[in-house]
This record gives C-alpha cells, structure tokens and sequence, in this order.
C-alpha cells in the first residue's frame, strides 16, 4: 500500500498521475502511521506544559524573504498574484519555509496574549524547493518546540527532556545526545588564539570533525589562514579520546569557555533526573551549522543513522531578526521524518473493519444495513458489503480482503429463525446469534480476542 | 486568545503582522477544540470502514486548471516556477482547490492497489482566492468522505448516517436532512412538461425557492422562457405544505421520476434505523446546485443557520471528469468551519498545566525539576517556573496563570524536611507531602478531582 510519489526515487520514471516531484500521497496505512507518532509527540509535548500553534500554510512574501540566506531564498515556494495582477507574473505570498519565523510573526502580532513564557509546539508541512531525493522531499513535516521568553537553563533543559521522551515514546533505540554550548567554542577560539575575523570560518571547518579525517581538518584549518601548528593542537584536543577533559582543562583560561561549561554542566545536571547518563554526552566539536544559536546546542545522533534526528539550542536573537520581538528563546526540532523513515515497514496490515456484513440480496439490504449499524453501537468498525454479487463466495473474499474479524451472513435461513450467522474469519467457525443479542455478543467477543 | 487575523472583519485594519489575508493564526484553545472536532469525526467516519487519505497540498497546475470552471480557475492559488524559470512569470504547480480532483488523480495513480470499493476519508485545508469575510476564509478545512466503485443504494445510505452520526457526535442539535434525487428532479420536468432545453435553467431557479417569494419563482420561470401557468402549477406544488405528496402523485407518470422516487425511499428506508424519522424528509425542492450529481442528494439544515452545514449525493461520472477512471461515486462533506464556528465560544478555560512547580531560588532548580518529572509521572502536565523572579507570590501569580490544580513549593524549609508543599490552587490549602511520595499523592488527587 505504500508507495512513494517522487521522481527519480528507485530509477522510476514519474506517471501522469503521481503527486508532483518531491511530494507524496499518504493511503491509509501511512497515514495512520504518521498519526499515531505525532499523537505520542503531541501527549509528550503537551505533558510539559508546551501548547499547540497552528499558523497558515502561506506567508506574506515579505514576511519570509531575507530570511534563509540567498540559497534560502531561492528555495522559497512563491505563490502568483491574483486577478488582473496574474499577468505581472509577480508573487505576493509563499509556502512557509519554516516553523520559525511563523512564530515569530505570532510572537509580534499577539504579543501580551500570549502566556509568558510561550512555550508552543507546532507539528505541520513547510515546503521547500529543494532537489528531492531518497529521504528529501519539496513537503515535509516539521516538528518544532520552543520556549519563548525565559533565559533559564532549565528551559534549555525542559526542551531536552521532552525531546528524550518523545524519542522514547516513538520506540526510538540506541539514540544520543550530543551537547555543547557556543560559549564553549567562542571560549576555545579564544583559548587556542583564534583571531576574531577567523572565528566563523574555523567554526565552519570544525563542524565537519564528524565526517573529515583530523588531518583534513588541519589543512582545511590553515588553508582559512589559521597557523598550521595551532590548528593541529586544535584538532588533536577535539578528537581525542579524552577530548571532553582536555576541552575542560584547555578552557581554564578563558572567562566565556568557563561560562560555555557552566551551561554544559548546568543542562547535564537538570537532565541527570529523566535522560539516561549513557544517552547525554558533553561533546566539544559539535557545532551546529547555523549561527543564529547563543547558548547550549546539542544534537541527536541515533544508531545506524548519518547526520542527527533532533537538534537545538537556545537563540536568543533570532525571533528578532525574523521579525519578531526581541526575546529570549531557546527550542528544538525533531526530525519526524527520518525518525517515520527508521520505522517504516513496521506498519500493522491493513485492517479496515472488524466486522464485514454480506448482503444476501436486495431484498435484505435493510436487515443488513441495521447488522452493521449493530456492530458500530459494539464499538466495532462495520460496513456492508456493496459490490453487486449475491453469491457468498465473493462476498466472504471481500470480507478477508478488509481484514475483518467476523462476517456476518443473513439470509432466507437466518431470517425464518431470527438469527444472524457470525463467522469467525480466522477459523471459518460460524455461532447462531438471535438478532437482538448480536452487539452484546460482538463486544464480549471482541473483548475475548484483546485479552 | 481567539483573536480572527483577516482584513475587515470587525472593521479592523490589517496590521504588520497579521497572517495573510482570509487566513488565520489557531492559538492552543482554537487548535485544541478543532482538533478535537476532527477526531469525533475521524474516529465516526472509520467506524463505517472509512480509510484516511493525504494528498500533497499543491497538485501540478494542469491537474487543477479547467475543472472548476472559468470563474473558479480565477481561484486558484498557482505557485511560480523556480530558479531559472522564476522570470518568465509562469505558473507549473497551484494549492489544491478542494479534495476531490486529488481524490480522483488517486484513483487513477493507485487503480487495483486501493481496496475496492475504495472508501475514503479526508481533512485537511484547500485553498482559495475568495474574498474574505465572516465565515469564509481562503484557507479552510474540507472534510469529505466518498465511496468509489460501487453503484449500491446502501453505499449513498452509508454516507448519510456517517454525516448524521458525526453531527450528533460534533453535539449540533436541530439539524435536519432534505433528501431528493436528481432523477425526482428529471421526473417533475417531464410531468409539469419543461422542455428539455430550459431544463437546467429551471432547476437553477428551482434552487432559489428556500431564499425568493413563489411568485418572484414563478416570475423568473417565465422569464427564463417557461409558460406561465406551468410555472405557476410547477411552484404551487412544490411549495405546498403538502408537497411532498402532491410531488409523488405529479411523477406518476413519469419512469425516471418514479425511479427517482424508487431512489429516495430506498435511502429512507436504509437510513431509519440509525436517523430519527424526524430528522431526514424527502424535499422535492433540493436542486444543489452542482450539475455533477446523478442520483440522491441531500443537504443537512440547521436551526438558525442560513445555508447548510453538509451536503452531498451521488456523482458517478465526476471522478472521470476529474482525471480519474470511469467509476461510480458517492460521497458528502461536511461544512466543518461552519459547524465549528456554531460550537465556538465553547472553549474550555485555557489550562496549561495541572501542576506548577515553584522554583525558590537556583540552587533548587535541579530538585524543582525534578519534581515537575515526578508529576508527569503521575500523568499530569507538569513544569517549572522559568522567570527570574525568586519571589513566592510572583511564582503563585504565574501559576495561577497557567490554570494548574496544583502548585509544587520546595525551598530551604521543605528541603530540611524532606518535603514538597502541595498547594491547592483552588483552596489555598497546602499540604507536606513526603518527597518520594509525591508522584502517587498527585495522582490520587487527580483521580478524586476527576471523580
């Protein structure tokens, strides 16, 4: 029943009627996949206390252009002008590209009606123009939580929490926290005296540590302009084993390393109680790409799985810069669809109805319509059948092929002795029911079968 | 918290960051009470064996374009090309415009994968270019369910009671169906002797008689060509208090109005038992406006409500029509803003959390957080003060705020005796609860709450 829609993925070439390139149609099975994990997300967010947003699938264009950078930009799904202003061929609205500075509009336009803090978690679409391939789609789900309005460590740590046990709750294994603070890394280019104007660049360069050989690293490090032989004391202090103690000890000197560590250890301390020790971990050379983060970051890398499943950290800048008012914010974001990707394949089969209702002919379509609706009142999925064969071969085939549990026949036999015949679809044995009784006996049965 | 954001409503100006015109912001009361609405109707709509459907939110342009005529092309939101074709001003893909040409590009992408009949439901935005105003947004829920492939009157009679018991579920009151058949239609033309060619105007006027005088009717009737005394018997007999009957004996002699009939007491006479006889009556008058449908239609009207708040029938030829494979169809929707707009003001209090956790300075965060985890242990929605202040009563005041049953106090005092002060936030009354006790003394008291 699954069957993904884009072009190019599995070498299939793209058919008249699949969605367009990079999106997919959800049938049943996925869709109630993908509901019940944003279910468990939605009870675990809820459970700290973060409160549903929901904002509109398009945004003034203004409103996100700027925003993502010149790639950003360009990825942007941008809407036409309607009416006589169609043929300007100009766009006045787009898809939104992000969860975030819909949030930030929010924070700005509702201001003082908002809780304070706000923390909101938003589950929805975005869109983005991007090349789609195996795990990359034009639409996908975003799955963010942040807290709006507090620079505690402990709405840091809160994040992080319901991060875990959401993870936990979606039967993720094997999974880590990878955690850091920026402080930590302003500290160490100050410890390993890195010129200022260098700074972000060597920052770039150290965030491929997980994916470059060290010695690339230091190539890569001088080429940027770094002394060759700081950059190698800078790189053989990050990977090595013992990185985190030297880190620490390397960072002594430096006042913003010392309070970079204060947060590290801070967010550890606060966690200690719900995540796992063996799943937390202090790790000097992460520093996630984007440079709008301010305090504690951290990642989440899983088993068997490249690059993270979750990431954040706090950004107290950032609501600002997307428009927003100017407050402290600190949040993050589950990959949902990766994650939704490690547990594909785990779908239940296809189960539309637990009881499948013949129709012995025209004649008996009331009597078997009302057997359904009896089933229903028993808490049961019901239908009728209704193709047009009055023969009970074809009808109990569809009945097997919708997964049910019992079929029900009523026919000339069944009608004379005011009974309904319930055939077990497992072991083809079949019960006399007087009609009156058939939801009482449904739901002892269905009872049975969930013991 | 509910605060509309299109232009006009209310008088009120657009502001900076409002969201797009006819789109709103949900804040977590509105997301809240609709995500409830749709898991009533989610969880009724699977209990008749009805399957989940998601299509992508945008189709390719050409899927769209042409089906909705000339004045709803106008509608269509259409997204520009990217990067090098972004200049030529064109549009490949546009926002689905309801959810039946994506339903019918299913049928045709997935043909023999569906189950068959494929029965199916759907929730989710469409979007269009309307002009904004109370009640009608350019981005609003379509809630639909249809049967595909079978042409079985209990497939149409299926539909009804889903809608009815969705309605019921959904806590509207005083609604009612008017029941009719295109057929029922066809027949009246050929008794009161229209001819053929004025056919679809009349039915067009016909579909006025709930909102003009009968005389205004009979007037258009002529003016659109019919012969006055026809017009004039045609609208007596549709607008008596009797009409009903006096329909049945008109189509006496006519066979497709006689089939039509055969149609509407079929429905009936499937449907009584789940709908109260009062609640569904044959009503001649019901055109529906759309010229798609083949056979029954209905409508659902609602004290006090202009319009109606669902509406569908039979429409066998629309899927091909769509895009789709040859098959017959049946299905309804259910006017869901409408329905919510009814209910709305309903809202419960806005409750955040069920326990606030005080937070007596930063040596207790740790042990503060903790116990908010102990809470949502007890699966309640817990969490800590995240301000600045050390102050007692600034921390009651914001738990207050979020709506908790409970606020948690731990400083120096309850430390020393190992301790958690237990305010209830309704009495003032507090109690020592011993620290490792507190999970199953939280969850006792909820239950009490709750009972």
């Amino acid at each position: 029943m699954t069957r993904r829609g884009f072009v190019g993925e599995h070498g299939r070439m793209p058919m008249q009627f699949d969605p367009p390139s990079g999106t997919r149609d959800f049938l049943a099975a996925d869709v109630e996949a993908r509901e019940r994990a944003f279910a468990t997300i939605r009870s675990v967010f809820t459970s700290y206390g973060f409160e549903p947003l929901q904002t509109p699938a398009f945004e003034r264009l203004d409103v996100l252009l700027g925003k993502y950078g010149e790639e950003g930009d360009k990825l942007i799904f941008k809407i036409l002008r309607r009416g006589e202003h169609e043929a300007s061929g100009e766009a006045d609205l787009a898809l939104r590209y992000d969860l975030t500075v819909p949030l930030a509009r929010v924070a700005a336009a509702y201001g003082s009606q908002l809780p304070a803090p706000y923390k909101r978690y938003a589950i929805g679409p975005v869109w983005r123009a991007d090349r789609p391939g195996r795990g990359r789609y034009r639409e996908f789900i975003q799955c963010d939580l942040d807290t709006l309005g507090s620079t505690s460590a402990m709405a840091d740590a809160e994040v992080i929490c319901a991060v875990h046990d959401a993870l936990a709750g979606l039967g993720v294994t094997g999974f880590r926290f990878l955690l850091n603070s920026r402080h930590v890394l302003a500290g160490l280019l100050e410890a390993f005296g890195v010129p200022a104007e260098l700074g972000p660049d060597v920052l770039i360069t150290l965030d491929k540590l997980d994916k470059l050989a060290p010695a690339e690293i230091t190539a890569e490090l001088a080429g940027r302009g770094l002394d060759e032989a700081k950059a190698a004391e800078l790189v053989a202090a990050m990977t090595a084993p013992d990185a985190a103690e030297r880190i620490r000890a390397a960072l002594k000197p430096s006042e913003e390393g010392l309070a970079g560590l204060d947060e590290v250890d801070a967010a550890m301390s606060l966690v200690a109680g719900q995540v796992p020790a063996d799943r937390v971990e202090f790790t000097p050379r992460l520093v996630r790409g984007l440079s709008y983060y301010t305090g504690p970051i951290w990642e989440v890398s899983a088993q068997g799985v490249p690059g993270s499943i979750a990431g954040g950290g706090r950004y107290d800048h950032l609501i600002e810069q997307a428009g927003g008012p100017d407050v402290a914010a600190t949040g993050g974001s589950l990959g949902i669809e990766r994650i939704l990707l490690l547990s594909a394949g785990d779908a239940a089969p296809d189960r539309r109805l637990d009881v499948a209702v013949s129709v012995m002919g025209p004649g008996y379509a009331p009597s078997s319509f009302a057997l359904a609706a009896a089933a229903r009142s028993a808490g049961l999925r019901s239908s009728v059948y209704l193709g047009s064969s009055g023969k009970l071969g074809r009808q109990l085939k569809w009945a097997s092929g919708t997964g049910a549990r019992w079929a029900l026949i009523y026919g000339a036999a069944e009608e004379e002795a005011g009974t309904v015949t319930v055939r077990d679809m497992e072991t083809g044995q079949q019960s006399a029911v007087l009609v009156p009784d058939l939801a009482g006996y449904l739901r002892r049965a269905a009872a049975e079968r969930n013991n």
